[in-house]
């Protein structure tokens, strides 16, 4: 497959390309909204790789030219940007699967709250962004950047998958599970995502006050 | 520690009862609405240890002598009557830190949300329903009751901890580590119980959509 990470030049994106193109066979390609960014950054993934002895090809382009021929376009773009996102690539996004790790949080002295938008999650607000057609599928979210971009780290994590496409989600799930140390898990339609990206603000606050945990993934069992 | 499970007689009491009284020293009281009731469990508790080797006294009260004297009271009751078993046993409370488990959810067809109270969280709740000197924590709220209860189950759970009192929430968090197979963390002061509230949906969703999954808990790492 093709998976386009749209701002795939950030935190998120980072992780997921280093280890889609590490433990898979997809084709991966940045996207940004700068085009040299995106191959500035997709340069630095295939050196990472490289230095690691996996010599794999990583393109980068503007979103809508990376979206384009995408089946899987993941948005690893901050929550208040996605639907802006969504829109310039909307007509990209043909036979493509949109997929939203992003969460609406806010911080004040009781630590990080969820915040989701008035259409209730993050992921709705995508599939309102999106065309009518496109499905829209919520993961990612509770992968802590830092130790997912970390190749020497072992995970271990569970990866919550939602959406109302059957067929879409199962596509997403397959692509969490070829992931090493990764498993990707039915959390149930669109209107279970609060659920699912409320996670991410728990997580944060945990490693925030334990000193000896850090960059948190869960496991269900 | 005198620790009293207010409403002890229902699920979640029973794994509760059943793994403090096997794992620790503390004395165990189970409360009840009804005194006979209260005892009628407390002997099945028993008899489910003794069962097992475990010779140990659980006793069975009405709710508010079960609290008096105790120094953590759990209670185990429907978020939707927490107010009022927390309001009847509020005369039993000197020295006692107030422990809520309790999480406030309605189901739709996209599965199992969290609703909460117009306070913010069900551990704001009985924040305000408990007399002002009681420090009150939010714990145990991830624990599914059926395999809490079941003794030949390993669990290797987690399980966040807040409130705004530092002390009390040590000594939780202490209690919590003492059962085999929990480890309590700091998941920051009363303000951040919402985001430890809406895991236990969250558990609940993941469970009803993957078939090899029930009676969830979570690990954090
Ligand atoms: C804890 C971390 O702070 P930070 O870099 O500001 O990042 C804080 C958070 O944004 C970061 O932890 C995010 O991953 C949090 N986070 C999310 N943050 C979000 O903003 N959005 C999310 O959706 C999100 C999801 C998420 C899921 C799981 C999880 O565990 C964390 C998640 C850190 O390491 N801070 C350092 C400062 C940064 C640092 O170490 N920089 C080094 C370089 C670090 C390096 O070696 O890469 C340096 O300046 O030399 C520190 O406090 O000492
Ligand atoms: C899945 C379970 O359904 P249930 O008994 O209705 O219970 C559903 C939920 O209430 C139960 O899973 C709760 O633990 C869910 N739950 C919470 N439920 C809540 O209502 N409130 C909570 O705060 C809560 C927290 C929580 C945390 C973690 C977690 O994993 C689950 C949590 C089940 O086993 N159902 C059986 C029917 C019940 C059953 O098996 N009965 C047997 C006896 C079972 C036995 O052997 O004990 C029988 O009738 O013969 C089935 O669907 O086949
Ligand atoms: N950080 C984490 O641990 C983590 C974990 C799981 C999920 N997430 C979610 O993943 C998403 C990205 O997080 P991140 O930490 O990777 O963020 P980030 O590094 O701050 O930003 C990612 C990219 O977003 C693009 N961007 C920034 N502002 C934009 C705007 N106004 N319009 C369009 N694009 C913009 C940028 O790409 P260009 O400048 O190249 O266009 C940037 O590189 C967020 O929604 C977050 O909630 C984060
Ligand atoms: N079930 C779980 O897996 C689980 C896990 C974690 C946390 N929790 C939380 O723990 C609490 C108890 O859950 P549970 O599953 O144990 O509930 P439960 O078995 O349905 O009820 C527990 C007890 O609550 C008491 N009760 C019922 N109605 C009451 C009322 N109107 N006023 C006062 N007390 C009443 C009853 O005790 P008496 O009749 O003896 O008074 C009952 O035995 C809930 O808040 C739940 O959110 C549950």
């Amino acid at each position: 497959m093709r998976i386009a990470l749209l701002g795939g030049t950030g935190d998120i994106g980072e992780g997921l390309a280093l280890r889609s193109t590490r433990d898979t066979d997809h084709e991966i390609v940045v996207g940004s909204r700068d085009p040299e960014k995106a191959r500035d950054r997709a340069a630095v993934y295939e050196d990472e790789l490289a230095g690691r002895g996996i010599d794999a090809k990583v393109n980068g382009f503007a979103n809508p030219m990376a979206a384009d021929r995408a089946d899987v376009a993941v948005a690893c773009v901050p929550a208040y940007h996605l639907a802006d996102t969504v829109e310039a690539v909307a007509d990209s996004l043909d036979d493509t699967i949109l997929v939203s790790p992003a969460v609406g949080m806010q911080r004040d002295e009781g630590g990080m709250h969820y915040n989701p938008p008035g259409v209730g999650s993050v992921t709705a607000l995508a599939a309102d962004a999106a065309p009518e057609d496109v499905p829209v599928v919520g993961a990612f979210h509770g992968l802590a950047a830092g130790r997912l971009a970390d190749l020497d780290s072992d995970l271990g994590w569970d990866v919550p998958v939602v959406g109302d496409d059957e067929a879409a989600k199962a596509t997403v799930t397959a692509l969490v599970d070829a992931i090493d140390g990764l498993r990707g898990l039915d959390a149930g339609p669109l209107a279970a995502a609060p659920e699912v990206e409320s996670l991410t603000p728990l997580l944060i606050n945990v490693a925030a006050n334990n000193e000896s945990l850090a960059d948190l993934g869960v496991r269900f069992d």
